[in-house]
């Protein structure tokens, strides 16, 4: 029997109720949208009482189906005033579903006052003050949990770190990964920050004695994992040494590059000279050339068998960081136009330990050298300014609210953002359908609302030409088809796989027919995106967003793009069409 | 035959135009928005190439009218994104009207490179390299340009500070006063900053053998010009040795906390227990222990006839600063806890010498002191900020900014503004009609787009009860009769005196007429103010702004305000009836 656990940090309570009824089947994105918009007043400040927090593993989250530890999280973003949910890979979505958990929702505000720890388990809640650990780094933080609370084959951890603790606009959430290191990030929209906002240092879940998930059809359930499992293991992106568990999600730096759509040197230019010394393939090398042994890279939560998570050595073959995500690779690297792994590095390391966006960070450190703070290539000033941010310091303060905020104190134009979130390591210029992507998500600027990618770049689905501006069909249907799947539990990239093989999709559906015992078929999908979006879209619009938000920054229609010398052109009735 | 100004600092050039038929007759705020609705995209960002900073007298400016030299500035507003028209009383815009320019037109961007002064005179424009002015306070550039171009008998000058040189979202544009003093702004919504985005650092006017203004029907204008005169010389607040004559705008002080309405420590408290030592009465009391002589207050510009500005002196009897209106002595003062007037008239001077609006700053401070930064009532720790801004140090930035990005710097929710414009020296919980006035306003929270407070705190034009909440009516009524005098030229301050004397309306009428060659009426004054709004409100609705941004912060919807514990309680449809 499912449950919601209700935390007031008013009164620091924790109840359990039961799911209501029209919420029945959601779980994932669809569900902490649905109870953001349900209950949460559009108009609302995000670090004020009435916003709320929302916790939700996927339909299948905890069974045995492939890649589906997601969690979701949402609440108001303090970064951009919309809706927001960003989910990560983590043990802590699986341990969440697996307490018979549906959603955690955090309400209500402390009256300033101390931290708190929270222990959830099969045994009930408990509430500890967390003074000890604050302002540490993350590592710290995580060392010691596993010491009080039990080590990491028993519990998981989701905390923030001190940017969230400083209600910072690029404070992420940060979950543990299948090592127990702080590395898997809830990473956009500042959620963090609404956390530190609620007096919450960390959730430990330990899952000891839990009941675990209930399947309705456990055969319909392994036919679909079954079809699943052989498309992610036999597509060449998402296949065991495929280009994924070889090269990280790094390996797009080249292709992207070679696209002229890496951005680089906070968007004045789409290739990066540096582009090579930065890419997954260098990464893969790097390891090799410190530890001697080619390196295949890892799973972040139990049950993946995609593996892309790679780890970075320092010289002498020690571990330096976990995991230079693409995102991250481009926002530390070409677009500071830093093109040193060990600086990048350094920089991912810090933005995990103080629980920051590496995208919005890279992203406000880009404006700032742009603004002449620090020269752009500049690695150890940035590196400098990570560390004002954990200091909160401030110029901390500055970078730490986001790159928006950061263009406004050093008076720069050149922001490269949708409602104040900064754009990932695509460039709209040169690949259209993103940049339609980016126009009309829920949540800001966010590449993983809609994947266009796939088509536009990799051939996945079919192939594009990323300069072609006709993509309202092709935005619109990665919308809705990513709302979905962010609401099952899957990883986004088993996308790649089951877009080419429509057995895998068809695996999708019997996998959440299996669990849910409903009769869903591949249409259906679509349908459930659209209404997840809808109401996302209803919750902004209350929110005062309208369609004059959906644009890109008007700089982008006037500065050519080298090197395709590419202005957004697409206009704005053709954005509006996307969603309608 | 007047003409349009346009400078192009794309290229540095200057060229007369005729002035369109379709603007014949439109002067100050009238025509700021007029042209700023025309001309500049909404869309486009403030300090972009595409917004234009647009000078213009009002009607009767450069006339033997009394009180009539104020200057419109019109641009898009870096603070809030709306259109914005920001008034000066200053002899520049005098000078602006006799040398027949209508309006001085500043598009285009310089890219990069030095700052530019300009000479605008009868025998043409002069572009010069600012460089020796940059960084510097704005009392050397001043008494710098005097010796350069000619004494204040013969010139104004209009120029920006620091932080207008740094962008900064609440920097001003400083116009002189009668004495050459760096004293007169258009201060609120960072028109500062728009005219640093177009490379110019200063505008010196010289109406040696100006032309004058012509005027379509002498007679008329001196009937019209006398009726105002004998009412200003007659009602108790603008008459000579009446409160504004003696106390300044700061008589204010006293009434408002009395009114339980002075906002006290970033909007926490309506009355202010130090009210009395920063007031009106104190300054003057003060002034006369200090230099052994009543002083009465000075006129900013020639004409004036009410005289408002005040001087604040030092212990030993020398000059501090001019002016601290109300508005500055509250936003320095109250807001910040500070009840030491040598604290606050050093703060004052800072703003002054720094080139930015002292409401917004005040706000800043004050939201950082909430925020824990410092404490409330550290004068000596809010004089240091106000350095930081004027060095552009990382913190000086956030708070240059502004208070709604330095309560995002800080982690704060408690940010009285509306459209990110910080909320001027009015408690909205407690006088619920300039509550209606911040929300509807076409800039963000101003009491200067419709006072209310006239007949909701000082009797004048009838008296109100200020916590009554049905004040739609007199909200839009002021708004419209505003919009108008924005637009002839004249001081807000004669409303005192036109308002409770009907004569003196009709003068204000009789001078337009008598300059334009008009016919109008007394209800033409409403009619064009409508027209103003219209023309605002259809620029702001293109910006994408909604009825949804006409609101108040939610905090003020919770939080109860001393001593009246009232909250703002005014339903979102009686708001949008305001203006429909």
């Amino acid at each position: 029997m499912e449950r919601f656990l209700r935390i007031d940090m008013t009164g620091k309570t924790a109840a359990f109720e039961p799911v209501p009824d029209r919420y029945k089947g959601r779980a994932g994105r669809w569900l902490t949208s649905s109870i953001i918009h349900d209950e949460v007043p559009p108009d609302c400040h995000p670090l004020g009482p009435r916003n709320k927090l929302v916790f939700s593993p996927g339909i299948v989250a905890g069974t045995a189906a492939p890649t589906s530890s997601r969690i979701s999280v949402g609440g108001k973003s303090p970064l951009t005033g919309t809706i927001k949910e960003s989910n990560a890979g983590t043990g802590w979505g699986r341990r969440l579903a697996r307490l018979g958990i549906r959603a955690i929702i955090v309400e209500g505000e402390p009256s300033g006052g101390p931290l708190w720890l929270i222990r959830v388990g099969a045994d009930g809640v408990k509430f500890e003050p967390a003074d000890p650990w604050v302002g540490k780094r993350l590592s710290e933080v995580y060392a010691d949990l596993y010491k009080r609370y039990g080590d990491k084959d028993r519990i998981d951890i989701c905390a923030i770190g001190v940017a969230g603790e400083h209600r910072m606009a690029a404070a992420g959430i940060c979950f543990s990964d299948q090592e127990g290191r702080p590395s898997r990030y809830s990473g956009r929209g500042g959620l963090g920050a609404v956390m530190g906002s609620k007096g919450i240092k960390a959730i430990v879940l330990d899952d000891t004695n839990a009941p675990g998930v209930t399947l309705a059809d456990k055969d319909l359930f392994d036919t679909g994992r079954k079809k699943l499992t052989e498309a992610l293991t036999s597509h060449d992106i998402t296949k065991p040494k495929g280009a994924l568990n070889t090269y990280g999600t790094a390996v797009l730096v080249n292709i992207i590059n070679e696209a002229g759509a890496l951005p680089t040197r906070n968007f004045r230019e789409g290739r990066f000279e540096g582009a090579e010394r930065i890419a997954g393939e260098a990464i893969f090398a790097g390891n090799k050339e410190r530890t001697g042994e080619e390196i295949y890279n890892h799973a972040c939560s139990p049950g993946c068998i995609i593996g892309c998570s790679n780890t970075w050595h320092r010289p002498d073959g020690s571990e330096h960081t976990s995991c230079i995500e693409y995102e991250s690779d481009w926002a530390l690297g070409a677009n500071c136009g830093i093109d040193d792994l060990d600086r990048i590095a350094e920089m991912n390391l810090l933005c995990n330990e103080y629980g920051l966006d590496t995208i919005e960070i890279g992203g406000a450190i880009a404006v700032a050298m742009d603004g002449g703070l620090i020269p752009f290539g500049d690695g150890a000033g940035a590196i400098k300014l990570i560390h004002e941010i954990g200091e909160a310091t401030p110029l901390g303060r500055i970078l730490g609210a986001g790159a928006l905020t950061t263009g406004k104190a050093f008076g720069v134009e050149r922001v490269p953002h949708v409602k104040g979130q900064n754009m990932p390591a695509y460039e709209p210029r040169a690949i259209k359908g993103i940049g339609m992507t980016y126009a009309v998500s829920t949540m800001g600027a966010d590449h993983t609302s809609g994947y266009t990618i796939a088509p536009e770049i990799l051939g996945v689905s079919g192939k594009l030409d990323p300069l072609n501006p006709d993509k309202a069909e092709v935005a619109r249907n990665f919308q809705y088809a990513t709302a979905f799947l962010d609401s099952t539990g899957h990883c986004l990239f088993i996308a790649f796989a089951i877009l080419d093989i429509a057995s895998g999709f068809e695996g999708v559906i019997e996998e959440c027919n299996g669990v849910l015992g409903t009769d869903w078929k591949l249409d259906d999908a679509a349908r459930i995106g659209k209404e997840i979006i809808d109401i996302e879209r209803d919750f902004n619009r209350r929110a005062g967003f309208t369609e004059l938000d959906d644009r890109l920054p008007e700089f982008m229609t006037r500065e050519k793009l080298p090197p395709h010398d590419a202005v957004w052109d697409i206009p704005a009735e053709e954005i509006d069409e996307v969603l309608g």
